[in-house]
């Protein structure tokens, strides 16, 4: 069983009931598993929250999550671009091994032929097998065809887009506009993207003007239905990603201009989650995150975000490709505090599965890590490292406080070429998390010791079948 | 009496006696006059709070001032550099019209001939005519000959270094190093600059080690010693500007290295003063600011702090440069809320002196508006507009969310070479806070309109003579 020694959770194979009788992970008055929330925006930038600095963009819901819970300031996606970030939050593993990352297609489109592969374990499937109710709303983009589905991957709900708002383009002249879009030149019908309920189209297009506060909507629905027993809910917003569109109340609003409408709409959804969650009486008994699958779309200027400190955005391995706001929430639960050790959207599937007494599978590497000492006791998180991967190729890598690029390359026109970097680049990142002073003619030793990790890292890789390389045409 | 329109705070000038009676600025239970806190650091980006979003510097004190009060997002000093912008804190007024702006030197050096002009009307002094005790403690930089000294121009009591920390340098080699500094081969006795009680030399060189935290201390001793009757501390930290240095017990500590000890150990003496104004019951009527003078020093690198999402830092009329991260503190006083409203460190001037029921002086043009009812009520500030000098030369204005660049230069080989704007660049402020999408060609009406503020602001202005052009050699 030489897999077993690569997921050094497999020891703690316990049952539901042995876990609720010895953890003390949760609070012991606490009767019932705890629910789930996790709020997931799309291309949202590390410095787009009050809380990380934004000057105009107000999120008083979010600062208040923040202020109540944790907030974590070296917390990773999975991947820098939607499809393999979402399939890392969702599977706990690196998309290049479950074959949601391509170097030929950065993502899935509404003519691609597959998508995430049955033999793969969604955290929603890990909590089915704990009694949970388990829903998605909003973006999917692991497969638009009905067997990769929402529905047939571990949810029992789905209301949302199957793929991004910016596809099924139906009026190309206003699409190429929107990189400079300033006005209201691009309308939601332009974009043929249809809505669904589990497995049925119910619109199309998409009424993306609305469709923010509607996902909201729905998780506060979901909420009041399913108190009765342990639920899980993965809310995947679809904006901040372009095209961007707001409700007529909030049209107008945000001082940050349409991308602060878009954010602080977000932020009135989160409130209103929270706000549930207390009448009800569950806000005890339920961890909400938030975060998002990967950097700002800095090519949209303003309708794009911004990464704030950190370098580059969306589409990179650098910081701003793949650091994430994230927030933990969960009074009574979460120790409040602010967090900057690592932490990674793929640890959720892990830390998750074992709050619930669930097992974490074993015939796999699982890169997911638990972090409930962290949430609960601020222990030091078990993340020591994270793997940048573009595509299936391996960028960078950080251990600790220090990250080696081994290549680097802009994104959408920016940023540069590909450059291979031999030695690598080396940052420190919690003292230089701007990415800006090269240190690796004076750290050696690191290089060397990143380097073990790297071939250790290799030795155990399986690479996936690319899922994301067949379209229709 | 043509002066008079310049001051529209004139016709207010309320006695004490009305103060009390009429304005509902201050809650009818409090008796007394309001004490005032200002704690200024040196040389701080405005990226580099835990509530500004900096990943890794811990400023857990400074984010509960944020949290339990008001932080300002779009809040200046009156300059980028330390001498000017000090003069402008404590006078109300832009340094150009005291002469505390020079063309020949930045700021005052240790062989500077002149100071802040005796017909200056400092805040202390303003706050003196109401019976306040008056504490300046740290670094002055506005003259080090006795008659420009602190207990020169209004203060009651001073403790603190005359200028900056980097000056009188006796080992110039180790001062050479110290731009690329990642150990400790600069030492506290390689600057030999006076520590000063009073007027009197008590240490030399002061132990640059430990003077945040005896500078916290005292500030706390202050306030102790004189809870009986109103005062005021102006407590401006030395540090983080160059070369830097912490206690022992902060040493090491922080994760963003020493730049990231020295705020934190300012950060610890911030959470002192709070808690020790709770201990003395002087909390409801006391109102702390947290701000800097200018932006950070970035050719320091690591020993520089970082702007966050503003461009370039000290020096520059960028925002890096002069916009602060703010935050104003004063449980039931302060109402609490995040601010992106204009306000600037000249506004304390007024905003004080009015809380005090002390006049505005109507002699001279005071740039300092009263922000009370945006503190108090979260009304709109009547700062609408923001000059940006460089010297003595106007680079930027901003008005309202715009901002236009008639001169853009770098600074201490950053950010490129002096460059003339015909027309000015134009930037969208609150979108676009990084300044990096000119949108001059589709705005000439707000240009047009920024330019007859400009010719308004410059009929008024009369140039005080250069304070700081003579030195011994």
């Amino acid at each position: 069983m030489p897999k077993s020694t690569t997921n050094p959770w497999a020891k703690y194979g316990l049952s539901l009931l042995c876990f609720l009788l010895l953890s003390n992970s949760v609070p012991a008055q606490e009767q019932s598993l705890p629910n789930f929330i996790i709020i997931f925006a799309d291309d949202l930038g590390y410095g787009d929250l009050g809380t990380f600095g934004h000057p105009t963009i107000k999120t008083p819901h979010l600062d208040r999550m923040a202020h109540e819970g944790q907030k974590w300031t070296n917390f990773y996606a999975g991947a820098s671009v939607c499809t393999p970030s979402r399939a890392a939050l969702l599977t706990g593993r690196l998309p290049v091994r479950s074959g949601m990352a391509s170097n030929k297609h950065r993502v899935l489109f509404p003519d691609s032929k597959h998508g995430l592969p049955s033999r793969e374990i969604t955290l929603a499937e890990q909590l089915k097998k704990a009694g949970y109710s388990t829903a998605c709303i909003g973006k999917w983009h692991l497969g638009h065809k009905e067997q990769y589905l929402p529905t047939n991957n571990g949810f029992d709900y789905y209301f949302g887009i199957p793929y991004s708002n910016d596809m099924d383009r139906v009026q190309g002249e206003a699409y190429k506009n929107y990189w400079d879009r300033t006005n209201d030149s691009i309308k939601s019908e332009h974009f043929n993207v249809p809505l669904l309920r589990n497995t049925q189209i119910i619109e199309r297009p998409a009424d993306q003007n609305t469709i923010t506060t509607r996902y909201s909507n729905e998780a506060v629905s979901y909420i009041k239905k399913n108190k009765n027993r342990p639920f899980f809910i993965y809310l995947a917003h679809n904006l901040p990603h372009v095209p961007l569109f707001a409700s007529q109340a909030f049209l107008g609003k945000s001082e940050r201009g349409l991308y602060g409408d878009v954010l602080e709409e977000i932020d009135h959804g989160v409130g209103k989650i929270l706000d549930t969650l207390k009448e009800e009486g569950l806000d005890k008994n339920t961890i909400v995150v938030f975060t998002s699958d990967n950097g700002p779309w800095l090519p949209f200027k303003l309708n794009g975000g911004s990464a704030g400190p950190l370098k580059a955005g969306k589409g990179t391995t650098w910081e701003g490709g793949m650091r994430e706001p994230t927030i933990f929430w969960g009074p009574s639960k979460i120790r409040p505090g602010v967090i900057t050790d690592l932490g990674s959207t793929m640890d959720l599937f892990t830390t998750f599965s074992k709050m619930a007494g669930v097992e974490i599978p074993n015939d796999r590497i699982i890169d997911g890590v638990d972090l409930s000492g962290t949430l609960f006791r601020h222990e030091s998180s078990p993340r020591k490292s994270m793997f940048y991967y573009r595509g299936t190729e391996l960028y960078a890598v950080r251990m600790e406080n220090y990250k080696a690029h081994f290549i680097t390359q802009g994104a959408y026109g920016q940023f540069g070429k590909r450059q291979e970097h031999d030695p690598p680049l080396l940052y420190h990142l919690n003292h230089d998390p701007s990415e800006n002073f090269n240190i690796a003619p004076a750290h050696p030793e690191v290089l060397a010791t990143i380097d073990e990790l790297v071939k250790k890292h290799r030795s155990k890789l399986i690479r996936g079948k690319d899922q994301l390389a067949d379209r229709e045409q």
